[in-house]
């Protein structure tokens, strides 16, 4: 067996992250006390939130402790156990962190099927994000057909699944992301009837154009400068789901410049985590794993390989240079094939 | 008959509104034609949202045409009526502008029980300052039993009535006023349990120990620096109403100025016109009209008399002159009784 590799938060940033404020160490593989199970990890997940984690100021959770194990959602197998929900071979998904190996009471674990199913996705659309997009988009949003529905980050792991949703329930979904690449797949495979590249000179009188109806419902996940131009699109009575300000964690804050647009629009706006709605999980899993299992369902995913090149894989997340979900695929000690499933 | 006295809309202010945007006009007082009923007005309302009115910016309400006679919420005796809702005496509530005389096809009129309720207050607690302070206070906040309601201009037609909702719900109202005269009547005769005067140099610091337990629900009538101060005290899932913000009508724009604040405290913050919801004033003019008539509703009115003085009456409403409901009575040439029931 091998050590147990371990990506440490070592000091926090000051301005940017880099990958020099994670330290990476060798420990032995733990092992499993009594109710405890130990996961062997398959998939490190990669999201947005954690930049703000890695600060200490005051936020909705508890920031990273410095010198620990980050945190972060995985899925792996389990190797061994000693509490009777978990049996050895078993697909979860867990709060285990960036390392190989992480011991669990069984409290953030869940038995998964794997087989019907990509094991990563537990990590995007039948995941977090997945939640994520079902709770803005159906409890904040709650589109009627034949109205818009604005997406930013429009192809990442959870506006993707923002703009399927939004299409089932006969809304007309637009999209908006970086560059003519993402804009393309967002209109030939996620189905948005539009897309806008947020990096174009023309961004605004192309967004213009994109929404000849305006925005019904708006479901932000940058902020920054586009945002100011999504909220002239706004629609009397939108309703604006905030998820994510990517673009002001590193950058400067996103402001609301004139508050008398609440009263000329009579809009809506409400910032939301989904790990307070935890009553919605199972309903929200369980659609989107039909929707999954049922073809309907799209993703993408930019897999790095390697838990020591997370931190950079974190860096080039918050610059938006993933393409859908971000993982990192925990290869084990001379085993570089594809399937890691047989590399145990 | 006296000739029919009306104020008209000269100009658009460029930059602060003054008297000298009106002009004051004789007219003969009109006779009705089929359908129409003529009223006589006892008093004009003057209200905050009169200001956006006289700009011609896009905005929820079509601009006040200039040239025209001012709009207005207006309160009356019917004196003649080919219309058969309405007969001579009828006390009616409508908007008939600034002028003595309007007609009206009935559309936007109302027969109003003067006996049991004084006239003005259906433009005040029973009327659209009412049903805007019932439809925030229930409709966006839904305050619970013991949570805290935070309201600004804490004494005025609109905050009045929902500090009192707020307290009758059970929640805990805290008021801000301009001023240690309306401080002391938001508590001592409102039933506020705190009051903090936003013209203090303490304001902040006042506002942070009058609030132990933070702020569930804010019902934002003001804008300016003390919402800045406000926004920090915010509980995490709270919610806030934009009913107004008269401090950026003719000051600098109320900003909002880091949008992560939506996602540290996941709150919701929605714009309303109670003009858009005229379903629900059935409802909340029964209830207020029961509260006022119960004795459980108070409210105080500021009364100039003359209907020329409605320029500078509307002025000093923007600058916080006023204390409670601005009104402005309609005096009978060669009738100086307050009683102008008796003038007719």
């Amino acid at each position: 067996m091998a050590d147990n590799l371990q990506v440490l938060l070592d000091h926090r940033p000051s301005g940017n992250v880099s990958p020099t404020n994670f330290r990476i160490v060798q420990a032995p593989v733990p092992a499993p006390g009594p109710g405890q199970a130990l996961v062997r990890h398959m998939f490190l997940s990669l999201d947005p939130y954690m930049r703000g984690r890695l600060s200490d100021a005051k936020s909705y959770a508890k920031p990273q402790e410095v010198g620990e194990v980050m945190q972060g959602g995985t899925v792996g197998l389990v190797e061994a156990s000693n509490n009777p929900r978990f049996k050895p071979g078993d697909a979860v998904v867990g709060m285990g962190g960036w390392q190989r190996y992480a011991l669990s009471d069984g409290g953030d674990l869940r038995v998964i099927d794997a087989k019907a199913i990509p094991i990563q996705a537990y990590l995007g659309p039948v995941g977090m994000p997945g939640v994520t997009a079902w709770y803005g988009l159906n409890k904040i949003i709650a589109p009627k057909a034949g109205e818009t529905v604005l997406v930013s980050a429009a192809t990442g792991a959870v506006g993707s699944v923002v703009g399927q949703l939004a299409r089932t329930a006969g809304a007309r979904a637009v999209g908006i992301a970086g560059g003519p690449e993402k804009c393309g797949y967002a209109v030939n495979e996620l189905g948005y009837a539009a897309c806008v590249d947020h990096n174009s000179p023309q961004f605004a009188a192309q967004l213009k154009a994109a929404l000849p109806d305006g925005v019904d419902g708006l479901f932000e996940n940058v902020g920054g400068e586009p945002f100011q131009q999504t909220l002239r699109r706004l629609n009397d009575f939108a309703r604006v789901a905030i998820c994510g300000l990517i673009a002001s964690y590193e950058g400067a804050p996103t402001a609301l410049p004139d508050m008398r647009i609440f009263l000329v629009k009579r809009f809506k706006m409400e910032g939301f985590i989904v790990s307070d709605h935890m009553s919605v999980w199972p309903q929200a899993l369980g659609e989107l794993a039909g929707h999954v299992a049922g073809g309907r369902l799209k993703w993408r995913e930019t897999i790095r390989e390697g838990l020591e090149n997370a931190p950079q894989a974190l860096v080039d997340l918050l610059h938006g240079e993933n393409f859908g979900k971000m993982l990192i695929k925990l290869v084990e000690p001379n085993c570089s094939d594809a399937v890691i499933l047989s590399c145990a």
